[in-house]
């Protein structure tokens, strides 16, 4: 293989500039170069395509967001433009293409790999960590820390106006972020799309913690649940307590990745390489175990990772 | 004076610890007793009152909020309320009293001291630091870079994705944190309740921004101006760009206070002790062009600070 | 089991408070008393052991250090010390002990249990991480990211003089924290007590950087290796470059715990006192390949922990 | 005046970027042209000219160092090298030239406008604020805000361990980080090159602390006082204290400006270009009072700005 296609799709992650730096500079070690498309799916379509050096990458590894840009595309959900797009690799000479993403990235490259036999493989990058073979996708330490020191600052004024607020973090269908960020931050309840909860049960809880003493409380709750405010007026109305509403929003984004993020990025992002070298055609690497592994794009996609219900249990616990 | 009261009031400020702070060791080093006031008004009217020592405040310095806690009372509204807050203090021995909180510490100590000639000093203390007789109340200097710290990190999925955002400051008459901090985080429109605005100029500034090459647009609205969502909405229709929302809330108040306000509030308040000690009677403390002064409570109640406009104007320039 | 005594010792670690935390209320929730034995086995043998609550341990989990105290106890050390260390515990009915620290408190935990047939637990914390039975140590992860940041600062200056910086971090006999956060840095050189390192090729290197346009170059070194000032001045000679030195020291020990290093100590505060509770007598708790394990005190000992030689290799491709 | 000339020169200063886009904009909005002059006086000589449009400063309000590069200019210092310095200017069409530095850039500023005529214009910029004609520097914030994030890390060691640190922090001649720095740290002594200090009497202040209850102390120390290891030593041998030393070094230098830095150094910035407009010829820019003038350069320099003895006091009295 001698030219590399590298894109970033879908939401941006922390951390994606450390994959494409690890990409870039790994696969020029390797005697191969390594183009970039901008805007994902949508500029591979519109062949918006340049050659990346290795100064091209200096000084993004701390940089939030994508260097690359991102977009959503509708065009490449046809098979017309994904025609378009094979069209444009091929123009470029680009014989294999790492996308950097998450499920929608990883189905995209899959449909393109079936359609054409392009080889792929995806490097999962998704502050919600909500996709399969892989326990951490890239992104997600960094966007719990920035929820976790939000938490913080709103603790102040929790505890100086003895009050509760509600915490609304990022998570459709799954409660990763709300769950680690929770349990991290000390939350009186967190609440999450996997598991039913009983807003009564919840109330009686905060009570319960402020007849012990508690100063405050804050209760996490994933989007995917209900909206902050509506939850915090429904708590305001059981208890007669003064209860906020806060949604972090696009915060959790942002920001320098962490190390942890930077570092699995540099392993995956090279990782990535060495599968297109020898010869993988639609792998997913993932961080399994503590290690550095490899599926198939399918069984990534048809895997749903299970939020771990110990931690779960013990952030119960840990509140009491 | 031999007793000296001290308490927090209204929306917690960081910096309000290391006020407390000067206010205690300054007045033992002067020989008094301080004696702190729990839950503002309220605490007072109820006679929730402390003995403070030197190591009452101590690894109080770098903590947001305020280890005195805070409310808004509105017995204390009442005459009837403020005659029990006399008795309280009365009861406890105190013979002086300072307030540290914003506009309605500052009325309420006032009203307090016409009623009851109690001495009073208020100290300047709210992140939107619109309150009289100082350039810069306790808290402001540590929520406006809360807030750039938000825009940092919204800027980089704002380039990622070539999007625009609003984000929504607090500030409901005043724009001094919209002001200062979209000037600071480089905002292509900042949106005051000072200065009337034509959304039909930001949408064309916007336009033109990005037929230069401009990446990403950031508009700081304060929140006295509209809703950050109702504004968005207005830009994407206008403008065909994607345009997202986003309140930044509570967050602006809390984290470790700045520098500024450290030291700001610790100048503050030795000085808010030797005003007592000099027979002040109901004195504001402030800091006026670099230095510390103090003029009358009222005085600092009728003057309304003006938004510096040559700052205004020159972040349009800079925002080119 | 009715009564669990817990301690810290040894250095400090970022996450100590989290473990306490958790030691404490998981303790409670399953029937149990937690008592807090101050400044480590120091104070076991002294007595300075008080019981904890649930509000004990309020307010905790954000902050760096640890609430119990630490030391090194010299007297530990000998037979007697240790004796009178278990008429403590028996005088204030503690049936089981866990230590929160390194290698040193693990090897004072093992013999005290030898001696005493006590039951002993102990809980990896150490920044330097260089502590068998398990991957991470808690702290590790908060003390990298604090290396990181500040290599973030020192890049800054770097890039504006064009200036070549050696950063000497922690790891006396491993290079754990200078790998990794060399890696997570884009440090131009890694150098590490794991493996010998020729100072002409990291100059050849420097140069090498320099001639394809690098305008900075940053060199992490474990203290173990050698003194930074000295390796600046050593490559300043070689290459004529001027190259500063830096000392992180006692900085990377602090700060509030990151999220990883929370969800760790909980985890395995937790994972303790189940092992407590369910009869062990002398376990080490880990973490391994991402569960939460346990094996013999002994046994972690033994194990010396390797340093990931792929990561050491691939840190080098991507400072190309 | 058509074209417009700026350099940056010295030690880096964060807020520096802010200023150079300040200057670029302001100037370019009011119909000039922005030459970029990099590496300082030495750039200069060199002829290492380059423009700078709208875009050139793009996105550089957030970062540390200078985008224009610095270094110290020994040629600068000979009339031969400010005749080519003169000659570069002449050639590039140049007809007034901002410096952004401190003293020494100052300096060579007004002596190049001696000898040449140039117009020239000051800002200043040196995190050590140890510069005449105004209150603050741009980068000093900054720079005390990085030292108390480090004094905030350390004291959780310092707590744990209850242990005294001596931290050294910038500062040949002047004591202004090590006095601002101090008093928001909580420092229990702070050691300035402007006051004589007593070893002895910091010693007895220590253990006077300690015996009424302080958990640990921190010294912070300018570097013109002497070294902190040295300090360390001296009082673990008069207390019997175990102290340790940490000097801080660059990374006080580093990091993102604060709001503060980026608002001075935007509207000094601003003032400087319009002050080249009205026609001064040697005028250093500064914030006085509150707000933003101007002086002749010459001034500037025979200024010594005094430390604030009632801040030095004050300080004394808060670590009772």
């Amino acid at each position: 293989m001698r030219r590399i296609g590298v894109l970033t799709s879908g939401g941006d992650a922390p951390g994606m500039n450390a994959a494409i730096r690890a990409i870039v500079r790994k696969g020029i070690y390797e005697g191969c170069e390594v183009w970039g498309i901008k805007r994902g799916f949508a500029g591979l379509i519109e062949g918006d395509i340049v050659p990346l050096e290795l100064g091209s990458v200096a000084d993004t590894i701390h940089r939030g967001g994508t260097i690359l840009l991102t977009a959503r595309s509708q065009e490449f959900m046809t098979e017309e433009g994904r025609r378009e797009a094979f069209a444009s690799l091929h123009r470029a000479g680009i014989e294999g293409l790492i996308g950097i993403g998450g499920e929608g990235t990883f189905r995209g490259l899959l449909t393109f790999h079936r359609e054409t036999g392009f080889p792929v493989i995806g490097v999962p990058a998704t502050i919600d960590n909500d996709i399969g073979g892989t326990d951490y996708a890239i992104g997600f330490d960094t966007a719990v820390n920035n929820v976790v020191d939000a938490i913080n600052k709103i603790r102040d004024t929790a505890t100086s106006h003895e009050r509760t607020f509600v915490v609304e973090v990022m998570g459709r269908n799954t409660g990763f972020i709300a769950l680690t960020a929770g349990l991290a931050g000390g939350a009186e309840s967190i609440l999450l799309p996997e598991f039913p909860f009983d807003i009564e049960a919840v109330c009686q809880r905060l009570m319960r913690g402020i007849r012990r003493g508690k100063r405050h409380s804050i209760i996490v709750v994933a989007e995917g649940v209900g909206s902050a405010p509506a939850i915090a007026q429904e708590i305001k109305q059981r208890t007669g307590l003064e209860t906020k509403a806060i949604i972090l929003g696009h915060i959790q984004r942002g920001g320098t990745p962490t190390v942890f993020d930077r570092v699995l990025a540099s392993i995956m992002g090279a990782r990535a390489v060495e599968l297109l070298l020898a010869g993988e055609k639609r792998a997913a690497v993932g961080l399994v175990g503590g290690e550095v592994k490899h599926c198939d794009l399918e069984e990534a996609l048809r895997t749903t990772k299970k939020i771990d219900e110990a931690a779960y249990k013990l952030a119960e616990i840990l509140a009491i």
